[in-house]
C-alpha cells in the first residue's frame, strides 16, 4: 500500500496536473478532467485536496470505478500528514455530542430543531428552503390547523387497526416515505437509512430518481418482502426512460411514480442567499436534479384517472417549486369532489404530501379522502440528527399520535375515518395565511409621536 | 412514644429493609413492598426518606390503615434530627409570603399568575398542560372571544335573580365545580377546600372519581343540605361499578356523572418534558387516573338523550385529551339544534365546561342553550394560591361579573338569557385560531438583506 | 385678611376638629362633616391639608357657598408656609414644559400620547380605562378598519360643503362633542374649555349631567348663538328630573339627551388596579356618576322611535360599561335596516359615538346612515395636553381629514355620502378582533426544544 | 473664466443682493427673485450658498437658460474655497460604497432595503410615505397574498412567450413603468435612467407630467423605436392642456395617459413628520405636483369606456392619496365584471398598478383580466441604489419570476393566463388587513398581575 503525504498531493492542483482524495484514496484526475459531466470547475476547486464530502453528496462510491481507469488510483493518503478537521466540522461534531438524548425528542419539530444545529449552514439551507416568500411551504402545515376534529364516543376502541393498502401493498399505517434528494448531505449513508427504518416500521419507501445513493445500494438495503416504489422523471428521450423503467422492474420495484417533467426550478432565496457565502460545489447542480411537479387541480386529477393511472399524488413539493401553489390538503376535497362528479372516484387512489407533522394531520388527510400521506423533510431531519434510530423514533411518534387520535375519535380502523369525523369548513379560509416576512420587514412603520416622548 | 432519628431511618433504604416517613410516623414497608399496586420502584425512591409529599398527592391518609398492619408503624421521626426544608420548598414558601393580597386579585387570570409562582414546576406543568399543540386548550377560551353581546335597554333590572336549577337542585348562579384530579398537589387539604367554598357560594360540586381526598373526607366536609354529584368511570367489570354507585348513593351524592371510559390518555408535552427533569413519583400514575372524555357531537348528544340521561356535559376536558377537539361552546349550538330537530330538546339538560374565565363567558353559554357551566383549573389555581379564601373570591368575582353582564344586558333572570342576547355568527370562524408555537418557533424566517445592512 | 400657617391648619385633622384648604381659603368643616353627601371618610383624608385638587375634580366652586355658612371660612392659608409642590406635580409640570409644539401634532393619536405623559397616573387610568378585557373599547376603532372606501372620480369637487344639521341646528361638520365626566381632572377649567373650542369650530357640545363644572359655568361660557344640548339621567324620583329639565330649558339648552339609567357600572380593571396604589379620593365616587348606557340593537331603536324621540345615539360608552358590547359603527347598518323595515327611517335621526379617530371614520359613519358622530376621550386628551388650543387643533385635524376624504371620494356635500361610497362587507367579520392580552399573557407557551439548544 | 470665492458669494445673501451657486456657476438672482414662480422664500433660503441640490431635484438644467439673462452668470465658484461635503452627504457616499454587490440582490425588497440606507432621510420619507395610517399602501401588496395559484401540469411549456401589446404597442412582458415624480431626488440623472432601462428590456415607460427631467432630456434619451406614453393632468385652462398635448405629439409620444385632476393631496404623515426636521425646500412644492387619481369603481370604468378611452388604469396611487381606497387588484375583478355586464369588456383595456413586488403578482393581475401592470416605487429604489444597472436587474428579476410562474403554472403565452389559473376567493376577505400601528402603539395594554410578580 502506497502512502502519499498530504503535502505532496497539495502540489498537484492544476488543470494539467490534478490529484484529489476521495475516501482516503488518491486519484490522478488529469486525464478525466475535461470529460467530467459536471464541468471542470467543480473538480478544480478540489484539486490537491480531500474531495470526499463534495463527491459523496451527489455521487455513489461505485461511480469511481465506472468512470476512472484503475491506474488513476495512486495509493492512499498518509493519515499522519492529514490536517485536523476543519472548524466547521468540529462545530458539527460538538453539536452531535451535545444533542439531546433521543427520548427527549417529543415531536417532529424537535428533530428539526436539532438538525438545524447539526447540519452545516449550507445543508440546512438546502433542506429547509422553499420558493419565493415561502408562503406555500408554511401554509402546507397551517392548512391542517384549519381543520378540526369531531370525536365520537361510546364506541368500542379496544383494538385499533391502523394498517392500510397502498396500490395493493400492505402498510402498517397510512404513511409512506416521499422521494427526497441529496440524503448524503445529512447522513453519510444517505437514503439507505430511510430504507432500513421503513422496513422496521412496515411502511413503503419511494426511491428518488436522483438519490445520492446508487440504485444498487438501495436495492441491497431492501429486506425480504419489503416494498419500494420508484420515482421517475420522464425523459424527453423516451428510450432512456424505457431503460430506466426496465431496470427498476428488474431491481424489484413494485410501482412507478411518474413525476411529470417541468422545465424550471423554483426560486429559493434562502438557498441562493447561502451560496454567496460559499456553498460546496455539489449543490450547484441541484437545479438539474429536483424538477418534479405534482397534481394540484381536479382537472389534472381527472386527466390522470382517464390516462389509466392507479394513483395520483397531490403535492406542491414542500413549497419548493411554485410559491402560492395551494397545499395538497386544501386541494384534496376539491379533487375528490371532481373525481366523484366524473364517476372516477373508485378508479384511482389519491395521496398527498406536504406539511405532515402530527398524527392528527394524517387523520385529517384520510378523513378528507386520501389513501395515505407522504412525508419527506422531517425524516431527513431525524436522519441527520440521530441516523436510523432517529428516523425510527420519528415514525414511532407519528404512529403513536395517529393511534391516539383514532382511539379518542372513536374510530378503530382506517375505513372508519370518514369526512364526518372532521370539521373542515375553515380549510379554505386564508385569514390564517403565513406572514410575509420580507415585505413586512422592509416596511418602515409609521413612527408615532409617543415613541419620541 | 418512640422517637427515631432521621439518620437511623436513612440507613433502611433497600428492598430488603425499607423504612419511610409519612405524616411524621416511621413505617417499615419491607414486607408490603412487593404488594404495592403502584409498583416497587416508586416506594424505593423514597426509602429512608420522608415520603409524605409523594404519598399524600395521590393517597388519602386512611389508606395507611387499610393496607398496613399496625405493627408496621415503628414510632415517630425525631423532629430535632430532621433536615431543614428543601430549597424548592423554601422558594415556594417565599412565593406564598410575597403573593399579592387577595383583594388585589381582580380576575381569574390573576390567580393563574400567582399559582404559576407558588406551585412547584412539576405541579404547575401538570395542572397547566394540555394535549398536542394546545390548540384546543387555548381555543376553549378564544371561542368565547368570538361571541358578542346584544344588550337591551329600558328594562327594569333593579332585581337580578341569578339562581337556577341543575338536575333539579338549586344553584345560586349557573356554575358548578367540575371534577379535577390531584387537588392535593396544589393544597394539602385537596378537594375538600373546594367542597367548603362550594357551600359558601351555594353551588354544586362534582366529586372526582379519582380525587386525592377520600370519599369519606369529602362526605364529612359536606355541610347540611349541600349538594354534591359523583363522577364515575364505568369499569369493565360492571360489579365494581355497581358497588361504587351503591356506595355513592349511601354517602348521599345526588347525581351520577358517568364519564365514558376511553382507552388512552392525550399526549401532553409540557408535562412529559417536565418529567425528564425529575417529576415526583406520584405523577407517574396519572395516565391511569385521568381518562374521561366528553360528548362533542350532536349525534352523541342524541344517543345520550335516547339512553335516558337527564343531562350531558359537552367537554373536551380542558384540551387535555385530544388536540383539535372543538371547544364545548362552539359545539353547543349544533347540539341544541340537533336535539331540537330530534324532538329531544326539553328532555335532556346540556352543560358545558372549558375556557370559562369571565362572567360574560357564562352568560354566552346560557344564551346558547347551556343550563350551566363547569369550571375546573381556575379554582385549582385559586386554591393553590390562597386556599379556601381564594376559591371563594374566585367564585365571587365570577358571580359579580355575571351579574353585571345580566344587568347591563337588560336581563333579570336566567330565563331571559336567550340566543337573541348574543351575536355568535363569528363563533365558528377559526381565523382567530391560537398560534402554533412549535411550528412557528422552529421555522427559520427568510432573512431579508435589510437585517444585514 | 387673616393668614393662617400650614402648620396650624395641619393640627386640625380630626372628626371633632377638621380644617381643610380649598382654593387657598381655610374652612372649618367640623360641623358640616356628618352631613357630607359623599361621606365622612373622603373629607377626613384631607383633614388638615390642601383639598383643592380632590374638591375641584368633582365639585364646582359655587358648591362651597351653597353648602357652607360664611363663618366656616377662617381666612387664607399663609403662602409662605406652604410646602413646595409635590414630586408628582413637578414631574407633570416638567412633562408640560417638554411636550412637543402643537404643530408637531399630526393626528389624534399624538394627543393621546402626550396626555399619557402629562396626566397623573390616576387620571390617565381613569380616562383611558374600559370594561373587562377592553375588547369593546378597542374594537370601537378596529371596526372602522374593516370598512373601505369606494372613491368616485371625474366629479366637480371644487367646493366642499361639510355642514349639516343636528336635530335642526347648524353644525360646521357632522361631529359633536360627547358628554364626558370629570373634565377638571385633565384641565383646571374643565368642560368649559370644550365649550369654547366648540364655538370656535361651529359645532355642538353635549353638556354632561355630571360635569365637573357647574351648569352656570358652562352656560356663561356659551357664546351668542352657540348651541348646547343637555345630557340627562332620568331619576327614579321623576320630580327631580322634571326640575332638572326645567332648569336646563331656562338655561337655554336646545335639546335633551336622555340617558337611560342603568343599575351598575362596568368592571374597569386598569382603573381598579390603579386605586390600590392610592387614587385621589375624588375618583372614589365615580361609580355613582358615570352610569349611562346607549342603544345597541335595532329593537331598541324602533322602540325609541315609537316613543317619539327625535334622535338616538348608538353607543357602548367607549367600551367602559359592558365588554363585548358591539361597536356603534357595527350596529349602525342593522339599526338603519331595522328602522327602514318598520317604516320609521325618516322619523328619527341616528347618531353614533366610539372609536372616531380619523376623518375617514366620520365619512364611513355618515355613509352607513349616521347623521353625525360624537367624540369624547380624544378631546379630553387634547384639552389635558394643550388646553383650548389643543382641542381646536384636534377638531381642525378631523375637519381637514374629513374634507380630504370627501374631496378624494368625489362627494361635495354631506348628502352625497351614501352607502355606495363605502365597502362595509367585512364590517361584521371579527377575525380582526383585538388581542386578549390577559389570557395570552398568562398562557405558558409550549417550550420547543429549540429554545434549549 | 472668473473664479469667485465661496466666502465672497456668502456675503450676497439678501433680497436686494442674492447670489447662488448652481452646477458650480455663480448666478446673481437679485432681479429674478420677485418673478420666481415658486416664490421668493425658497430661493432666499439658498442665498449665498450652493443651491444645486435644491434646484436640480425639481428643475432641468435648461431652465436656467430659459429664465435667466446670460449676464446673470457671474462666473464659477473657486473649488479651492468650497467647504467639504456635508456629513449627510458623506454618510450617503459611505452607504453607497458599502452597499451589497448587485448580484446579491435577490428580489425587489432588497432594493428597498438598500435604498433606505442610501437615500437621505428626507428623500426616503418622500418616496416611502403614504396617506393616513398607510393601510391602503400596505394592502396594495397584501391583497396579492390573498390570491393563490392553480397550476396545471402535463402541458408543453418548452417555449414561453411573455410578450404582449399595450394599446397596440409591443412589450416584452406585461409590465410598464408608471409615472413617478421627483426622480432626481434619488439619482442625479432622474427619470432618464428609467428610460434607458425600459429600452434595454423592451418595455414601455410612462413619462410623468411633472418629471424632474425636462421633456427634451427624456425625448433625447429615447432610443430608436422605443415607445413612451405621456401622462397628462388636464388643466382648467384647456388651451394649456391643448398645447402640452400638441407638444407631446410632436415629441413622438405614442399615447396620452390622462390623469383626472383632483383638488387636494393626501395626508402623508411620515413625510410631514420629516419636514419638521428640515426638508430641502424643493419638496415643499410637492403638493402642487402630485395630484393624480385613478379609477377605482366599475361605475367610473364604464364611464371611461363610454367616453371612448382606449384603456384605463386602476390605481390608488400607491396609497399616497386616500387611505382606505381599495387596492387596484381587489377592484379589478369587479371592474371586469362591470364592463362585461355593460357589453364594454372588449372595448377598453384595463391596467392596474400598486403593490407589484413579485412575478406572481403580475401573473395574478393578468389572470384577473388586466392587460398589464405598472410599477413605480420599486424602480425608484433600484435606481437610487444602483442606477441604470439596478433598474435593469429589478426588471430582470421580475421577468424571471414571471416566467417561472408561467412555466410552473402550465401557461406558455399571455392568453393562457385566465381566471381559472388562480383562486381569488379570499381576495376581498380583509381579515389580513395591515396592522394599524398608530392606534395599537398608543394603546396602553392591560397590565396583568403576572408582569408584576
Amino acid at each position: 500500500m502506497i502512502l502519499i503525504s498530504a503535502e505532496e498531493i497539495a502540489k498537484h492542483n492544476t488543470y494539467q496536473d490534478c490529484w484529489i482524495i476521495i475516501y482516503d484514496k488518491v486519484y490522478n484526475l488529469s486525464k478525466f478532467l475535461p470529460e467530467h459531466p459536471g464541468g471542470v470547475g467543480v473538480i478544480l476547486e478540489q484539486a490537491g485536496k480531500d474531495a470526499t464530502l463534495a463527491f459523496s453528496t451527489i455521487h455513489s462510491q461505485e461511480m469511481i470505478h465506472r468512470y476512472l481507469p484503475s491506474d488513476a488510483c495512486l495509493g492512499f493518503v498518509d493519515p499522519a500528514t492529514v490536517a485536523e478537521t476543519s472548524k466547521v466540522e468540529e462545530r458539527r461534531r460538538e453539536a452531535i455530542k451535545n444533542r439531546p438524548s433521543l427520548n427527549e425528542i417529543l415531536h417532529l419539530y424537535d428533530f428539526e430543531a436539532v438538525a438545524s444545529r447539526i447540519l452545516t449552514t449550507e445543508t440546512w439551507s438546502f433542506y429547509n428552503c422553499a420558493a419565493g416568500d415561502e408562503i406555500s411551504y408554511r401554509d402546507n402545515h397551517y392548512a391542517f390547523l384549519r381543520i378540526w376534529l369531531r370525536p365520537r364516543i361510546m364506541r368500542d376502541v379496544t383494538h385499533i387497526d391502523m394498517s392500510t393498502k397502498i396500490l395493493g401493498y400492505y402498510s402498517s399505517f397510512p404513511l409512506y416515505i416521499s422521494a427526497t434528494a441529496l440524503g448524503k448531505l445529512g447522513h453519510p449513508l444517505g437514503e439507505v437509512v430511510l430504507t432500513r427504518a421503513a422496513h422496521s416500521h412496515g411502511i413503503i419507501q419511494m426511491i428518488p430518481n436522483f438519490a445520492s445513493c446508487s440504485l444498487d445500494e438501495m436495492t441491497i438495503a431492501r429486506k425480504e418482502g419489503q416494498i419500494q416504489f420508484f420515482q421517475l422523471y420522464i425523459n424527453k428521450n423516451r428510450d432512456i426512460s424505457r431503460k430506466v423503467i426496465q431496470k427498476a422492474q428488474e431491481k424489484g420495484y413494485k410501482a412507478l411514480v411518474v413525476t411529470v417533467d417541468v422545465p424550471s426550478v423554483g426560486n429559493r432565496e434562502k438557498d441562493v442567499r447561502m451560496k454567496y457565502t460559499g456553498a460546496p460545489p455539489g449543490i450547484q447542480n441541484e437545479k438539474d436534479l429536483n424538477r418534479d411537479q405534482g397534481v394540484l387541480t381536479p382537472e389534472d386529477a381527472i386527466l390522470a384517472a382517464e390516462y389509466g393511472c392507479d394513483g395520483i399524488v397531490l403535492s406542491n413539493h414542500g413549497g419548493r417549486q411554485l410559491d402560492f401553489a395551494p397545499s395538497a390538503i386544501e386541494v384534496l376535497p376539491n379533487v375528490i369532489e371532481g373525481l366523484k362528479k366524473s364517476g372516477l372516484l373508485g378508479k384511482i387512489e389519491v395521496y398527498i404530501d406536504g406539511g405532515i407533522r402530527r398524527g392528527s394531520d394524517i387523520f385529517k388527510a384520510i378523513a378528507l379522502g386520501a389513501k395515505a400521506v407522504g412525508i419527506g423533510r422531517p425524516l431527513l431531519y431525524a436522519m441527520s440528527s440521530y441516523g436510523q434510530a432517529g428516523v425510527e423514533r420519528a415514525l414511532q411518534i407519528l404512529k403513536d399520535e395517529f393511534e391516539t387520535v383514532m382511539r379518542l375519535s372513536g374510530t378503530n380502523m382506517i375505513a372508519d375515518i370518514c369526512p364526518n369525523m372532521i370539521d373542515s369548513k375553515s380549510l379554505s379560509n386564508h385569514s390564517l395565511t403565513p406572514k410575509d416576512y420580507l415585505s413586512s420587514n422592509v416596511y418602515d412603520r409609521l413612527v408615532p409621536l409617543r415613541s419620541k416622548l
